[in-house]
Parts: C-alpha cells; structure tokens; sequence
C-alpha cells in the first residue's frame, strides 16, 4: 500500500478534464453527462486547481478551454462519424499529457480512453456514464488496470474482474435546486420518453391514485406512439421540455416523484434533483434507484407496481426539509469533487512512488483473447 | 531531402499491419480490405520482411499473427459497438510501436490510427479505402503531417492540404484470375446492389444492345426494390453470390463489363480482376475509373450511357492478351507491394536521419478550429 503523503492534500492538480464534443459543456437544455462535466470543473477551479477543458468551441468555462472543433456535433450534422471527432479531440489531450498530472475522461457512450491509457505516462481517470453490458465488460477487460470510475454501486458491480478505482455519485449544483415546502396536489414525471424510464407505469399510478400528474421531457417517436393518447390535460398533463426555473418549480411543487423505471440505470440525476428541491421519491426497485432514494427518508422503493401505489401515501407524508438535507449531504458538487480529487492524489502519489522506486510498471501483457467467444482453430 | 542509403533496400523491416477486425483475412467472400490487407501481408512476408498481422483469431497467415479477438464483429454480433473493438485491437499494436519499424493501418472505415500517430515514435501509414467527404478531410487535416496512402489519382485529390505519402493502387492475386480467350455471349455486371453502382443502368445496357447481361453479387434490400422486376432468367440474370472459382468463370467468359457506376469511388477492385481474365470494360466516367480502364486497351470510358452503348462494340472488339499483360503489369500484388516496401523504406530512413541529426520532431502544433465551421465567439 502507498502512502499519500499529508502535504499532498493542498497541492495544486493540473488537471485535463475531457468533456464529450456533441454540444456544449454544460449542454443548453438535457444532457447529463455535459452537466456533471462542467460541475466538476467549476468545483476543481474555484479549488485552485489548473483545469484545462477540453470541450467544444461554444463553451464557456472558468477553466482553461481546449476546444480543437469550434462547435459539437449535435449542432453540426457534418460532423460525421462522431465518434471520430470524439477521438481527435480525445488525442488532443494524450498528445499533451505531459503538460497534466491527471486526466479525466468522460466517457458519454463508451470508454474508447482506454485504447489510449498505456500509451501515456499520465494517470487516467475514466468514468462511465452507462451501464455495461457482459460483452462490453469483457472488452474493457484487455485493460484489466485503468482506473474507471462508477457513478453507483449498482455500476460497479458490473465492472467484475476490471480496477473500479472509485464509486462516485454524480453531485448537482444545489443552489439551482430551492428547497420548496409549498406544494401543489400533482405527482411528477421526468426523464426521457422511453419504455425503459416507465412513462405508461406512472400514468397508471397516477390513475389509481386518482391525482394528476405532470409529465415534463423532450417529445420523442415514443412519445407519440405510446404516451400521447394518455395525455388528456387535464389529470395527465404533458409540459414539454423545460428551462431551467420551471423545472425547479415543478419538482418543488410536487407532492411526490414517481420514477417507474422498467430497466437498471447506473443512477438517476432526476432522483437527486427532486431531493434537493425536498420532493419525495417513490420508485421501482431497478439499477441505482435503491442506493440514491433511501427508505423512510427520501422516498420509498417497491418491488412490484402495485406495492408503489400502496406506498405512495407513506412517500407523499415524509418530512420534506430532511430530504433536502440528504441530497446537502450526499449529492452536492463539493460531494462528487472530494471524490474525485482524493482519487487524484492517490494516483498521482502512486505514480510519484513507483517512478521514486525506479519502476515505470513494466509491461503489462494484454490478455489475447480477452473477449469471451469461440476460441479460434489455430 | 533525405537520401535512402543504397543499403536499406536489402534490409528486412519489422512491420507491424493493422486490418479490420470485422472477419477473418480475406474474407470468405467478399471483402476488399480484408483480400488486400492479406495480399500485401504474404508479398511483405515473401520478402523476407518480419510481419505482424494484427487480425481476428480466425485468420490464417504466413506472417506472425496477434489476435486480440477470436472472431471478428461480421460474425459476432455481440461485439458492439464495433469502433471499440476496432480501437482495442488498433491500440494493441501502437502499445508494441517500439518493437516495429513500420505500422501499416488499413482503414476499413475512417482512418482512426490518425489520433494515434503522435503518440508512437514508429513511422504509421494509413491506406484510406473510401472516397473522404470534406468535412472528413478537415477533421484529417488535424494530421497534417500524417503519411496517407491513397489508392488512385483521384482519392489523393481530395486530399489536398494534407499529406498524401504515396498513391498506390490495389494489386490482386494474378494466379487466381486466369487469362480466358474462350468467350460467351454475355455481358457481366459485378459488384453490391446499390444506386451507386448502377446496377439499373447496366440492365438498360443490356436491352439496348440486346445482349445477355449476368449479374454476381451479395442479394441487398435495393436488389429486392429495384433490380429484381428486371430479372428474367433469360436476358437478365443474377447468379447470387459467386465463390471464386464461379466468379472467375464468370469474368472470363464475358464479352465485356459494364461498369455504370454513378458516384466517384475511389477504385475499383472488380475491374482488375476482370482485365486479369483479359475481358475489357465500358465504364462509366466516375472516380477512379479513367485511371483504371485505359481507353483502347482495356476497354472505353464514356462521358454518358449513350456513349457507352456506341462505344460497346468497340469495347468488345479489343484483342484480350493485351488486358491481361496491362493487368499484370501494373495491378499485381508484386506491383502493389513495391509501392508500400519504397514508402516504408523512406519512411524508416526519414525517421533514422531525423533522429541521427538530433531531430526529435519538435512539437506539432495542432491547428485549433481545424475543423470549418463557425467560429465560437469566445
């Protein structure tokens, strides 16, 4: 084990932090991957760290901006394969990783990082914004040492056999998020229109229960196809995509949220900034819910729909400001930053003691046939 | 400039060649890259050179094979998505840059071993097998320096601003296309069922002169909305998908080749293989192919289809020898294979000069903005 020497803690980091290039960090209306980007390199500034963002042209940071594509390609269809422009700027950054004692990756779709980690000496960060699937896993195991970072224990327990070098929850920047305690007679649901975010489920709770519900989200096919037609405005209201100040109102004035989801997600921003605002959660037992919403305090978790519906009183009696002050002391910025920066000094430390002992890691043999499959003839 | 010394044209290199890793090398059937990449592979080896095909487990080579895959992702649908796979198997390879004077990228889609090539100190060169668009060639010029290998005239003429390090066309394997002087009455077309290739046009051909038409390739929705309502088993035919064997059959018993193609491709590698079977071409104007088909030796090249229907009987009536001595002369995997040993040679005596005069390469200033567009206003 290597110790982090104490004097580490207030020494200053040059940090590469690699954001996605699809739009702008953080992005105008959803993305959350652009939003935890910029949170984090707001927090490492004001912390006296020497950020550097590598992010699109369009953005605007209190860090140094490394911008190799003057916009993203969601603004700019041309910008075609997009994955190849991830890659030329994500070299931007390895081709200077001397200049840096840390980089973070951001991985939005998938880790293509570590195709870069052995070839630096730099220590690299890559956190993972979706849940792998098996083969995924197996791929990312020809790099059975990068430091990846999940955002939720439910994440981590995918990463079998790979270095999860930190579970960190995503934090929020709780000022954007007012605790409310004046609230209206509807539920809420947020989150894209898909049939894994369960959008039917918590119209047929709402139903049940007999109370409204506000629907606020980007329309989609599936929206179109599957939800509309239970959208009548009046019990099922369907508010569209929303800025900034209206989303905070709605949460803020909802006796509950109902977060029905139908698939394991590594986490759930929304759960958090319902909380912040104090709104309750009732929601399904699936992916990351259970480790953000804690029972009796922020809401409840059930196994079945039905056992939802049954709770959903209990939900909508918790006490608000104590939910509020669970996401203070969980889900802030400053929260997601200590850890990320305690797991930058550890890897800086470690790389200063293995080079002071005068070993450079040596060569570590990539695993051939590290994808599980069918083992070739020859 | 720098001189080859004399000597390095005996010297075995270490070559590192990097192909797809989406089926084994060749392809079963069809696969242009891949019949290419093996090709150069077994010239090199021939040679004498020390070669690593870096390929799926599947694949069958005289050179040294490193397989991270068991199987490419045609055949394992699992592996998803692809560009990951692609990157691991690609880094794979610069990971081991220090034991290789030469690293050869086929890039099968887009050259991605471009956001590798500062990293590494060993020479790379990338063989680009599509025509590139130019936001594409923006994003390349990211690599100014960056030695490209095109494949015809014009591919490298849509290079400009970058460094097209040699062009050089595809060689195929002579032996297995053997010169045939017994001809049938028909006409062949050959290649995928798209818009593109103007399979459509070629049937218009055949009615026109009231000749046979057989067609050979891989059934695809177009073929089923477009191509099929034309096909009577008499006049026109399709033969589906051919092994090598039917298809070399196939060519060398045609009168000629209808080659309509539509839009500008940067080769054509079905058109070599017809002039190895001595059978002569009436191509359509479009991309490579005035390089390709010499007019008055191996066939015609016409500004429209009406001019290709006049110059038909022309076409058919050139003696067949002279096509095959063409094809031999210039598009034999030897002919290809010089192309690539001179570039790697200079290449490796650059590099050498450069660092013998203590030039390590200095940095590179990446163009910020590289990419057209607008410009941000910060």
């Amino acid at each position: 084990m290597i110790e982090i020497p104490q004097n580490n803690i207030n020494r200053k980091l040059k940090i590469a932090h690699i954001a996605p290039v699809a739009t702008t960090i953080p992005a105008e209306k959803s993305g959350s991957v652009e939003l935890v980007s910029a949170l984090l390199t707001e927090e490492l500034v004001k912390r006296g760290h020497d950020v550097t963002l590598f992010a699109t042209g369009t953005t605007k940071t209190s860090a140094r901006l490394f911008a190799t594509f003057p916009q993203g390609y969601w603004e700019n269809i041309d910008m075609w394969p997009w994955e190849h422009f991830e890659l030329v700027h994500l070299a931007a950054a390895c081709e200077r990783a001397d200049q840096f004692d840390v980089i973070q990756y951001q991985a939005a779709y998938y880790p293509m990082s570590l195709a870069f980690s052995r070839l630096i000496k730099t220590p690299m960060t890559h956190t993972l914004h979706h849940q792998p699937f098996p083969e995924q896993r197996d791929l990312w195991a020809c790099y059975p040492e990068a430091n990846l970072v999940a955002i939720s224990n439910y994440q981590r327990n995918a990463l079998v056999g790979l270095n999860c070098a930190a579970v960190i929850p995503h934090g929020i920047d709780l000022e954007n998020f007012t605790f409310s305690d004046k609230t209206d007679d509807y539920l809420v649901f947020f989150g894209r229109f898909t049939e894994g975010k369960g959008p039917l489920q918590a119209i047929e709770v709402a139903k049940r229960v007999g109370m409204r519900l506000l629907m606020a989200a980007p329309d989609s096919g599936y929206y179109y196809d599957e939800v509309e037609r239970h959208v009548d405005g009046e019990q099922i209201v369907y508010l569209g995509e929303l800025g900034q100040e209206e989303k905070v109102a709605l949460l803020g004035g909802a006796r509950a949220m109902i977060y029905p989801m139908q698939i394991g997600e590594p986490f759930g921003l929304v759960l958090i900034e319902a909380m912040a605002c104090g709104t309750p959660v009732a929601a399904l037992n699936k992916g990351a819910a259970p480790e953000i919403v804690v029972d009796g305090l922020s809401g409840y978790v059930s196994n079945t729909l039905d056992e939802l519906v049954a709770k959903l009183p209990d939900v909508m009696a918790l006490p608000r400001r104590p939910i509020r002050q669970y996401a203070e002391d969980h889900y802030s910025a400053e929260a997601m930053t200590n850890g990320y920066e305690a797991l930058y000094y550890r890897l800086v430390a470690e790389r200063e003691a293995r080079e002071s002992a005068g070993f450079n890691g040596g060569e570590i043999d990539r695993p051939e046939y590290a994808f599980s499959g069918l083992r070739p003839s020859r």
